[in-house]
């Protein structure tokens, strides 16, 4: 039976969220779940400081018992852990898979640079959504252990034909030209986006679309822009036109829309190698 | 006397705040102001489209009757531009100097790269800030045209004892890696920032930082960090903290704070080779 790690390198994961992943996962009896104690430990904006989040993560990474590390939630903090996350890699870290989204994309990066398995998708903090019904967050996680446990194919970003990753287009911003940048040659590189102005999704555009690394893609796909806050005048065009101009301007192809963002209908996207 | 040209690269300038500045200006009696028609236009968020705000800017770059280029005020917009602005740069565009903050970073960077000298300070927008008594938005336009007519050394950012730059943190994080990036070798780079959580301003400090390009300034010095959204949970650190961690982290020298910020007590910080 498949046995699913649960790491919060970034926020903490809420009681409720855990309970609630854990009843889902009872009822499925096709997976084991450990959630790590690490999930609710709380410093500032943290699940617990860098040394505790880095000490647990690394520890379900070096266990051969665990087949799959599923980052709790998003938020912020993962970058200040990823560059140490991947040094000395134990063996057993090469055995498993690693998925997550929004702020996991910097230890996607990280990871996959180091030749691990990750991927793009719900996590264990979606169970809570609620969007468009009580029952979405639920869809949303079990979309994801579908893919974790049997590789789901209905759980996939469906148009995807070829090597992709994807990452939020703020948390790919801020990886440009660190040590974690990814190789993107090739790939179909899909981004979303949430809780920012249209004027600064505009500039991060410029920023993202200006790198000669994204420039290797294949074409870029834009997935939901949620939750955008308000701009005073209003910005003039929408996020539809904002990534079709920069890419224009920047020679990039444009691929139209991709199904994933921060809700519960948020798709999966493993990075190559697997799916190259 | 000098004549100062005003034109709007990123946001439009309030036709109250050119009256203030006018005003000032007519009591002042020791230079000339050359408001351009396009600070006034308007095209969603920017003031007027691209084009329109290229051209103005290109109108006063080529006249050899200006002396000075002020920007009237920052928002978003003129990276939009930046490059285009140098292009084929013509040869009165070199006499005058230009000067500004805050989205006009982008400019600086460019027109630093091209050879022009540019300088952080306050602009006429500036003029309607009340931060501490109605006469402070007053007193940086003064200090702006103090600097420009006579670079009167009061007006200087006190700490200056070599080359030094000044920019945004997020403008300057959406800047490096693409062909605006400016040479920061032996510099001290004066950041600030406003209207961002600080978990967001750790996260641009993490890019900045892990920029080889920034790696070469001789220190980092804090602005102030201003307006800062909340967060929820509290971050845990304040913002000179972060920078603090970030520079030790990187191995850049952390040179303690800065007098400059968006607010009235904004100081002037010309790039080299103006003092180099």
């Amino acid at each position: 039976m498949m046995r699913i790690a649960v790491v919060a390198p970034s926020c903490r994961l809420t009681e409720e969220a855990a309970e609630a992943v854990r009843a889902i996962v009872a009822e499925r009896g096709d997976c084991e779940l450990a959630i790590h104690p690490q999930c609710f430990l709380s410093d500032g904006h943290f699940a617990g400081p860098d040394e505790a989040r880095l000490a647990a993560l690394r520890e379900v990474m070096a266990d051969p018992a665990i087949d799959a590390v599923w980052y709790a939630r998003g938020g912020y903090g993962s970058n200040r852990i990823a560059e140490a996350a991947v040094v000395d890699l134990p063996e057993a870290a090469r055995g498993k898979v690693y998925l997550g989204y929004s702020d996991a994309g910097f230890l996607h990066a990280a990871f996959h640079n180091a030749g691990l398995q990750v991927a793009w998708g719900p996590m264990p903090q979606d169970a809570l959504r609620g969007d468009h019904g009580l029952l979405d967050g639920v869809a949303a996680v079990q979309r994801a252990l579908d893919w974790l446990v049997r590789r789901d194919p209905a759980a996939l970003e469906p148009a995807l034909d070829g090597p992709a990753m994807a990452f939020n287009l703020t948390v790919l911003s801020n990886l440009l030209g660190t040590s974690l940048e990814p190789d993107f040659s090739g790939v179909d590189l899909l981004i979303e986006e949430v809780s920012e102005h249209l004027y600064a999704t505009d500039r991060t555009m410029f920023h993202v679309t200006a790198s000669p690394a994204i420039r290797t893609v294949r074409q870029i796909r834009l997935g939901r822009v949620s939750d955008i806050l308000p701009n005073d005048p209003d910005f003039g065009v929408d996020e539809v036109t904002i990534v079709e101009q920069w890419c224009t301007r920047s020679g990039i192809a444009f691929g139209g829309r991709a199904d994933i963002g921060h809700d519960a209908g948020n798709r999966v996207v493993p990075f190559p190698p697997e799916n190259r």
